[in-house]
């Protein structure tokens, strides 16, 4: 499948000139076919506003019409076949079996969201019918639900080329509330975002759609970016990546003279706590558990377990030395780009080279640096180091975890308490333990968007129930997820419709309820129709 | 009822010393006692500082206990009796009926979250249980809910001095949800917030609640106020007034470290349409509405309509003759405060200043300055004026209105597509009018929160479908409203248990469903209970 290395703007592929770059195959450091073009100013501006036309003409679509567009888009990204496998492979390092998974999720994702569509109800139509008899005054009909906001800027991710890139769940989740969307690619991978591109509009083609319902931005990180979000015709923005990066944008979109919300996941040391029942029934299992889970993708999960707080005790020691065997053990991987990996070198030393801080074990294969590699290693500290010095308590992005030691329950829950936000938080315990882990849960779930009990956070689910987010650092809004169908309330808003005659009500509030949708009627949840 | 003029924080008054401000009777322009103390920058850091930990030691609280907490404090703001309504008189200048209904209203919505915190619902329990067996990966259980931010902070607003102030919509919503609430009360009206603050206090200790779970902060404007929203323990702000104030505490909420939403509703022009069927048939009872709707409360509500588009034809002139009439006729009243009439007589003398805008009309009567008085007027222009004069789209907060003369439909349209974002859009066509009116009708609801038909914006109802609020300087989120039972989504966020055993759940996540709540089970709504 060849690639022209240009924007896809509303269908069309943008102009060749300006700057132009290439991406890297991580595994030989050599630079891949095609060079990609940089959307200009003018490419940027295009977009969104063609964004918001169409958005403008297209929004009485109904849930049933979205959802049929994300399944074609489901379809059409698995009609990629092996090209996309092996693209994806070649511009991220990471394995075949990993993108092939990774694909499933993608397109189970947007099947789910179509259900969602489909469905319906995720609109919260509520009805409050005329009260023309109340007394001191009557009540006319008062209607609402949900619409969609409008243009909706994605910025794709560097660690999930597919799931959390051009068709991830931030597209997913805003076509599917009936928004537009444009997608800035992430430089490291402009080929596989260019053909799910592609995919995408075949869909548009297909389902009929205006082709500007979505558009794909190539550019150099920060400039084009902060112009995307400064728009006029933008709505909201989703982006994946670092805190830096997410708060240069946050920080844009708040100082325009329309601010619009930025939901911006951005870091998460995903504490994991031990406490001493599990430790003394499980050490193996948990050091064992805890390595796969912060190596799993070379350490570049936004949910691996940075931090892993324990109490002193008797089978310390046993853990430890079992943690150090796995890791000695562990294998090499080809980190997603040299930048990632010089940043997390950099970042390891700093930490390693804090006071207190010792290095317990890495794994001893020898990386190959022209493969970008790195190596999975782990450091201990004390709970009194820890709380002195805020420098742990920041993300090393890559398969690199602390083992922090407490004197006793209380100094673990002061380490609770003074994390910041964070995606999860994760507790080993057996039931003693949890017995008396009640000041321990309470501190994380202030702290976490998701609490996971002997397990490892890893591994997120997409269903109704997950949260993926978190008070800020780990997202720019607690209020909200980036993965599971409650992703789409971040792309909506309220409308409310006051004494308006049946026929000229949106379908979903509709006496009839023509699409048969749960409904608030007086506050009351039901599927009934009303005379 | 004696007064002390001092907060109230935490249960105990505040401090005398500082800089303090007396009320201003707007009727009679006098002083009222006592004086009143502003809080200290160490009182402000206090209060927020036990409200966080009042919040932390108190969040388990169940919906039924904040319930009872809500309906007390309605109970104990009647019990004030007619003391409560003397003093809002005194100090807002407001009819006593006026406040009296106020009062109810205020009471109705404190007990209209009541049973929305007893029923429970809300907290959008999901459930996704684990598939042990799924292929080719099981899938642990879990499941989430909404919980509780944190510290709230309320800044009381001048034209509500019940329902949108102390114990208003803001500090309803929040407290239902299980939040903490410190309010800064508005300078307007101190006295009425301490009666009020005095009830909710005596609420906390009825119902064995902790102290810091409402405090009272006096002080003067802009310093307090952004103190309070950069307090790192403030978790979200609700706010009312003016764009200037407003924008200020959203830029200083999201330049903080960790930024924090800020719900402010700022302004809105709310424009109402008159299309010619309607014109035709109804001009008489348009225009008696619309002057009724323009100068109620002297035209100090947030929904007053403060634009009328018409496309002149036959019936214009005999519509104007009518409003000018009704115009000449309507009362003076009392404002507020003085600098609110300062403002808005200079506010009006810009419009009426501009480029072809002329005074249909004013009423006749004398107004008295030393009663703080205005008089409703009216302007006429035509639509090339609005559209070339931006400031003919700002609000003017008092009783005056502009009514704009399109040539055709088409140039209505596109003054109904440049406008910002508004509270409210009202039509008013027949059923021919409006049966070409989607043009129309699609770009008020993209601009506005709440579409009405055939009546007027003023008297937002306090309910489930109720939608006060919109695109942005209407508000700051067009995603919440701050009136109705969805206002209580402002202040909470969703967090994820993952493996957790059914006895460490919140009750709203167990099997058995004790508490009896709709959930999404397996994405699918019901209120059964699990084996």
């Amino acid at each position: 499948m060849s690639l022209h290395g240009l924007s896809l703007l509303a269908g069309h592929p943008g102009k060749i000139g300006g700057k132009s770059f290439q991406a890297i195959n991580p595994t030989t450091n050599t630079p891949l076919n095609p060079s990609f073009h940089e959307a200009s100013p003018a490419e940027v501006n295009a977009a969104l506003d063609d964004a918001a036309a169409a958005f403008a003409a297209d929004r009485a679509r109904s849930g049933a019409d979205r959802a049929k567009f994300l399944e074609t888009i489901a379809s059409e990204i698995e009609a990629l076949g092996d090209s996309l496998l092996q693209r994806a492979h070649q511009e991220s390092g990471l394995p075949l079996a990993r993108l092939t998974g990774e694909r499933g999720r993608t397109c189970g994702q947007l099947r789910l969201f179509a259900q969602l569509a489909r469905e319906g109800s995720w609109v919260d139509a509520r009805i409050d019918p005329a009260l023309p008899d109340r007394q001191p005054l009557p009540r006319v009909d008062i209607r609402r639900l949900l619409v969609p906001l409008g243009p909706v800027v994605v910025f794709g991710s560097s660690n999930f080329p597919l799931a959390f890139s051009v068709a991830g769940g931030d597209t997913a989740s805003a076509l599917a509330a009936g928004c537009t969307v444009v997608v800035k690619a992430h430089r490291a991978h402009p080929g596989t975002s260019e053909l799910v591109a592609t995919a995408i509009n075949r869909a548009i083609v297909i389902c009929g759609l205006p082709p500007a319902t979505f558009s794909l931005i190539h550019g150099g990180g920060a400039t084009i970016g902060i112009a995307m979000v400064k728009h006029p015709a933008t709505t909201a923005v989703g982006f994946t990546g670092s805190s830096a990066a997410g708060r240069a944008l946050c920080d844009a979109a708040a100082a325009r003279p329309h601010p619009i919300p930025v939901f911006a996941e951005m870091s998460s040391l995903n504490p994991l706590f031990i406490l001493p029942g599990a430790l003394a029934e499980r050490a193996t299992a948990i050091a064992a558990g805890l390595v796969t889970s912060f190596t799993l993708g070379v350490g570049q999960f936004c949910t691996k377990p940075g931090l892993v707080f324990l109490v002193r005790g008797p089978d310390t020691d046993a853990f430890l030395q079992k943690l150090a065997t796995t890791v000695c053990a562990a294998p090499t991987g080809t980190m997603l780009t040299s930048g990632i990996r010089d940043a997390f070198l950099e970042h390891r030393a700093k930490v390693t080279g804090l006071a207190g801080v010792h290095l317990l074990a890495a794994a001893t294969t020898v990386i190959q640096e022209a493969r970008t590699e790195t190596s999975p290693s782990v450091a201990t500290t004390s709970a009194q180091n820890f709380l002195a010095q805020p420098t742990l308590a920041t993300e090393a992005f890559g398969p690199f975890t602390v083992v922090v030691s407490c004197e006793n329950a209380s100094e673990l829950v002061a380490c609770a308490r003074s994390l910041e936000g964070q995606l999860t938080a994760t507790v080993h315990g057996n039931a003693a333990d949890l017995a008396g882990a009640h000041p321990l849960l309470a501190a994380l779930e202030r702290i976490a968007g998701r609490v996971v009990l002997n397990g490892f956070p890893t591994g997120v689910e997409v269903c109704s129930a997950m949260n993926h987010g978190g008070p800020y650092p780990a997202t720019s809004d607690p209020r909200f997820t980036s993965v599971g169908t409650a992703a789409i309330l971040r792309f909506a808003r309220p409308v409310c419709y006051q004494n308006f005659p049946d026929a000229l009500l949106p379908d979903a509030l509709k006496n009839a309820n023509p699409l048969g949708l749960l409904r608030l009627v007086e506050g009351q949840p039901t599927r009934e129709t009303r005379a």
